[in-house]
């Protein structure tokens, strides 16, 4: 049964409760758009996804088809079930926040995925005092050798997606990035929205 | 003017307070012993050093000299001025904490780089509700082509050192870590201490 069927927004965020067992399908409906995700443990209010343990317990530095988000407690709340495009997951770079765009020299306010993740807790009643480290969907950083890394467009296409089961109760936090500066969000530089359905059973949420 | 020099005994962890501009230089006496670092900014309690900013700052998944660690709000706290090893330091793993043994398999209460960074903010008075990833010092992660990473034995020999300038006023905190069941220790598996010395020059600091 589909609990939830809805868009984010093109650069803003939105929480969503899932309970164990349920899957959420992100669709990156015009191929270009990062989107960073969070998860928040709804039984433990300092339990959140931690992605220097995730990088340590699947022992890459990305995230990929069958691999395990776990907390900073170590537990694990969601498996990447599925991914059309069999893509390398950014774990590594920071959410975007108000002083990565006053660095960029924007005049005023740029909405930020950090900005989004704080939002998108408040609607839910929840709050954190700090910003996590995102998962970065769809996000395509690659790493030399030399330990150096480039942002580049994503590689995904229209209409690509990938399937996330909860493994815990947890509120699931997505920023439907802004970036609009490097071409993190493809070569337009033009935020897009995204579409998320949640279901019971994985299959289901593909619909 | 040397303002500390002593030891961090094997498992523990002490935080120092820096001055803008002083330079730590910590010894890895044994050359086998990884050392947690982290860096708390003395005028916002919620700004601390993040390895994901400083990735993307440095666009480098290691720390190498010349780079800089800076905060959650992106701000530079400590510049890597020197490094008798030249190392690539890792920034991509997590510091040990108590689920981490219990999933080594061990009976009862072990000492950890998180209960270390804990006890060490207590000593001054400061605390944080979370612990953030650390700066891993002269832990040797080499990272494939195809994103998964190892855990070996630094690659550091008795003595040799790094020197860490202090970009604004903060708080060092150091762990010598207590891990004795994989080898990031050493392939000994025994954990050992370090020495810390704080100047205002960086010569100085190295007598």
């Amino acid at each position: 049964m589909t609990v939830i069927s809805e868009m984010v927004p093109a650069s803003h965020g939105r929480a969503y409760r899932m309970q164990a067992g349920q899957v959420a399908v992100i669709a990156n409906l015009h191929g270009n758009q990062v989107v960073d995700a969070w998860a928040l443990s709804e039984t433990d209010p300092l339990e959140f996804s931690s992605m220097d343990h995730t990088r340590s317990v699947n022992s890459s530095i990305y995230l990929e088809k069958g691999m395990k988000v776990v907390s900073n407690r170590r537990r694990p709340m969601m498996t990447l079930l599925d991914d059309s495009a069999l893509l390398c997951h950014d774990t590594l770079l920071c959410p975007c926040n108000a002083e990565i765009y006053e660095q960029l020299g924007c005049d005023g306010y740029h909405r930020s995925c950090s900005d989004n993740f704080h939002e998108a807790l408040a609607a839910k009643e929840r709050q954190l005092p700090f910003t996590p480290a995102s998962l970065n969907l769809f996000m395509n950083v690659p790493v030399h050798a030399d330990g150096s890394l480039e942002r580049h467009a994503p590689a995904s296409k229209a209409g690509d997606y990938v399937a996330l089961r909860a493994e815990m109760d947890l509120l699931l936090v997505l920023s439907a990035c802004p970036q609009d500066i490097t071409v993190i969000n493809g070569d337009d530089r033009t935020p897009r929205n995204i579409a998320i359905r949640i279901a019971g059973e994985y299959p289901e949420a593909l619909q």
